[in-house]
């Protein structure tokens, strides 16, 4: 997550110099074919391509809106999980009678809980992002790639990791596990029906919102949705130069009469500003879809998951607690 | 569910020839019939086809936006299928005293409820969509298509499928008989009351998921909703190649003298391109309105059902789990 | 509720039939004073025109939309109503011990409920909806009107019954009627505190799906927002045809010399198309906008309330179910 | 609440007839210096003014739907409020036992509640609207202004009249006695723990309800929103005569030849459209921005105390219940 | 939050007479460009500019959109705060058995956790919005800074004030220390296994309300939807004086002929006015994007925190109440 208030100009241009580079080519093409080789007949009236543009608009902010839901949605889920670590916590301290060693097993078992459901999270599939090679890297050398148990020796008995990493889904089990811790401690009178009652509604929450992360990572926004806005988006850019030859064609007679260079430059300069813009709101709203992805725009979960780890053991008294994670180069992972 | 990034041109075209091929030969028509047959006075302006155009594209809009929602609801709909399947796995784990036979029976019964609930929403309707016929091939080969109990012998008592296959509706009776089930374990003190309460809470979640699921599946995105945005879209694309014989005025001046092959080709290539944005925008809210018909950007219930049978399974420590499903050509269903 | 995937043009006609000639007539006296009588200077730029006719299909756009979740959550609500019950005659057979006839009491006072509940929500209003006579005729004729305790003699008490048919608001007093039986059955330990607890849950939510149903019956779409949607509409569509006159001028021009009967046609036909669409599209809100009505796009109740009865019915392991409701020429009541 | 389903004239005018008066005289005056004092000078062209239009009418749309929105929510926590009426009173008299008394006074207690609550939504505030002086003595002569404790020396003991009379926000203070008499009715075993959980989940609910009336109450839509909505408004269509000079130029190069009459009348005729159309858009969100100030499109608090009431006394079975509240000229308070 | 209906024009131009100034300066130069230095080719045509103008507005509206929700939602959560605060009084008055010592210090706790929750969000952190000088200054003199503990020692023990001041979150374990004190409370009891199931579902909301502020405090509204709405207005309203060169271009004509200053001013005038609008509607959404941070669109949270106050004491009797909080120059903090 960015969280600088201004975007530097040094990241919007590693994401867009490609597309940039293109369309001053592309458009220089247009114009040279148009002016040089008097191509007069490829201009294309402006009026159709204005409604194209208006439709097309309506359809990235459609699409940009969905995704920002889906960020949000993301985001929410992770406060919820906040949220819930810490009432999981109060109610493990002020319902368990008289049985320090529970009180941190179910507290750290919570623990691996964030993390193992943080690295699933992380994990790539088959509709994933790719950007240009330039920012690949960023991201390449700030990633965390682990695998799920990693850290859990520290948190949990061994035995009970050697069980977790066979398991599918560990997240899931490491739930369940606090189901069983849960039922030993009623056995042995450490809490009581109703406590065991109020801890199993927080285990329902935190099934959901694991499921919930689930839902977004493997459900990607719909990509007939999504896909046909790029197409969209290219095609109305594409054109764009072919409809400025029409609309700036009172400035292009003067063109022959002499001062060409400027009105070139002029047009080509306008050509990118329009091409710029149209993919650029394309790409604001893709770069929200997977919330989840450890990138630039997804929800920071390596320093949520921290947050609620120092949170936690405050309450546990501990004395050592880690540090808050910092962000690298402004964004906050 | 597409789960690729990009969708093939090939699909797109798959979907989309019949249209484009129509186009063609419209606006062919068209233009030759002003052209050849010097038939000038079927032009019309082009500045109010702009405002229907604005206006259409509205439309759909709030269409697409409507028809998205669906999809999205249907979605996490299921995803409270899955996160109430661990949920009530758990449940069952933690709080059935010393009966292994009867926690397997509640998982089972429940991992049969999911399936009939599928099959049950996969069931074709009065007012299911119909494209065309390479389409509707591609599905039939993929599909699947199974009476509701199917499976249902190695997941229960022979007495209670022979009950479940009279009843109207299978999945409820499902529900019902957990009910039944728990009121005996209850009886034989295997729970406690405060169990059953939270079992029974579960239960109503369930009933509200299905529900929530045949409300989707039994009530159509409002059809005059849906219908006259098809209608409009059509009038619109109807009218676009009259409209641009006008503005195409000036190059069609050019046409009298000369070069026409060209402008007759750009005129057309506009047209059907301004003709296929809005069908194609048009078409892709239609894909996403009944997400439970097993289709290209449906719910993927079959994966789901598989899913959560590998999680309660892997929660009873069975040893055999089934394979993940896989996706046929990218679509998972 | 319509449940045929396209409507048929005999419906649209019905529907539309009077606007349609109106429009024509309309269209066709402004154009005669204007060719015939030479009334030259009647035309108006169609510049504002645009800007008022993009700005009305916005306000339309806003309106559609929040008619649209008028009806959607009317049918959200029936959607609740199907899966409380099917919780309530869960709860009911599971819990209630060794009381069969209690049992159908309780699950029979939910039958009645809801069809007292549907009864009470067909009524007019003051500010229901009238259509031309040929769309009322049509209701009239599938239409059901009965009084509100109809058929209770089958499911309740008589003494019941009487006591009902005194009160102002018969649904409520059902429910009440379910609370003190449940009191009674509590007395008699035939069920225990955690059984009420739970059954005053449903009753809870019970009263919120009433109410949330009398609420949007009783609440029209505010009117400021749904008349002058109408409002704009029309002044709109009146002024359309003096802006063609506008930019019809060149062909019109053309019309002085000759071939007037096409542009006359031509003409009348877009000034009809442009007025029949926007008149359609701030018509298709209005349909949605009051859910309960029994109209052709309304929350098809006395289908659900059949559903829910045959539902209920076979959890009591009843021999003889009802039929399910059937469609009148494709519409579900 | 206005409740026919079309706004008479009337009343539309009652709120237009100043503007229009100002828009009439104004656009008079420009087409005058125009015309007769030859200032050819002072038209604008309208291309720029048409996206001014455009993006006015978004930012309507968009102030419009959120101001929707407040009335509706407003109107949701009233239905909430009807629902956790009916449930308050069903609870009362399925769980205490045998004191007809302590009946009668949880359910009056209630009743003083909800007419509180209304009273004290309905004081003015710092933010309140204002008409015109035609419109503001039509809703002082409909209003009612009554101090927050009226009436309730039939509902309640004497006593807790004094004592709450005192209190900075009543309707607190009688939730909160409604607690202090449940603790008494448990120390007199009259209810269960079971039951006060109940009631206590009911209280937590108005206490909701309440704080969620005063939230909408006491935050006004944020200023900076609406206020320039308003500003937008004002300077687009004080702009548009002087657009409409350049538009209308055609016609009035006609005007120096004659039948200028006709020209004036329409030009100002469409100035004032317009300008009508667009201030009209803009009221019509104000005026349901504040849904508790008793005006024609608010919640009508009254009438819902009423309903309540009559409800509630008929769940007692008293016999002589109260009229429900009659429409004043369609508006129901 | 501002609360008067009309903002008055002092508080405007304090905000935007930076943005004017430039506008004029910027929209004279290039006019003067254009007729003194005959720098006849630099204008631009205004139809591509229209697209792009039509296509900005559509992102600021969906931005403003969001930014609303973004206040809108921290002022329900606070709202939530106040109901919940009263639920846990109301709870503690009806639960705790004489003790009345026990009541206070559970209600002055809640007391000391919705202060340090506001002092906590009221941090400026690394994306806070800064604003020109005067509008800063404006704040800084109106503006609150205190220590998160600060007013404590009225509220808590001395002992359990010492043990907060080394916290990380203070108001976490503020409600940590409330669970245990009615773990505590159980243990004498004074309160039974079903109070402290309710309490506990109240602190679990409280963790909720916190988490739910602290989340829209930390994230910020996603930086590439924010800062490129920013780029494309700005770059809008650079190029919109070169567009009006060219719709002005007949009047221009004129301006050869004489009257040259009329028309300079009308350009630059109508070219501010342009820059303004658009400014100014993305300004309005920027300043509802971070709701926490004591500004002028602010949620009210000192005086929300008084309100409380004041409601809590009175209900636990107290004589002398505190004052409600005053708005300073119509600004509530």
């Amino acid at each position: 997550m960015y969280i600088k208030r201004n975007i530097s100009w040094g990241i919007i241009m590693r994401f867009a110099w490609k597309n940039l580079l293109f369309f001053i080519i592309y458009a220089g093409v247009i114009f040279s074919f148009y002016h040089f080789l008097e191509w007069k007949h490829i201009d294309i009236p402006f009026q159709p391509l204005s409604v194209i543009g208006i439709a097309v608009a309506f359809y990235i902010g459609f699409k940009n809106s969905q995704s920002y839901d889906r960020f949000w949605e993301g985001r929410k889920i992770w406060g919820g999980i906040v949220n819930y670590s810490r009432t999981w916590a109060n109610n493990v301290l002020s319902f368990v009678e008289n049985d320090r060693a529970a009180q941190v097993t179910l507290i750290y078992r919570h623990i691996a809980w964030i993390n193992a459901l943080r690295i699933q999270l992380r994990q790539p599939n088959s509709f994933s992002k790719k950007e240009n090679r330039a920012v690949e890297r960023m991201f390449d050398r700030h990633g965390e790639r682990n695998p799920v148990c990693s850290g859990f020796e520290l948190l949990l008995d061994p035995k009970e990791v050697a069980d977790l990493e066979e398991r599918k889904n560990v997240a899931t089990h490491l739930i369940k596990n606090q189901g069983l811790h849960l039922k030993q401690l009623l056995a042995e009178e450490k809490i009581t029906e109703f406590d065991k009652q109020v801890f199993h509604n927080n285990l329902e929450e935190m099934y959901n919102l694991q499921g919930k992360c689930e839902r977004i990572k493997n459900t990607p926004f719909p990509r007939q949705y999504a896909y046909f806005s790029t197409v969209f988006t290219w095609i109305f850019v594409l054109l764009v130069p072919f409809g400025l030859l029409n609309v700036f064609e009172s400035q292009l007679a003067a063109l022959e009469q002499g001062n060409n260079w400027w009105h070139m430059i002029l047009m080509i300069f306008f050509s990118v500003l329009i091409s710029w813009i149209f993919t650029t709101m394309e790409k604001v709203g893709s770069n929200s879809e997977d919330p989840f992805e450890g990138r630039i725009n997804d929800v920071p979960m390596t320093a949520l998951c921290k947050t609620i780890e120092i949170d936690l053991r405050d309450m546990l008294d501990e004395e050592s607690l880690p540090e808050k994670t910092k962000p690298i180069h402004n964004i906050l992972y």
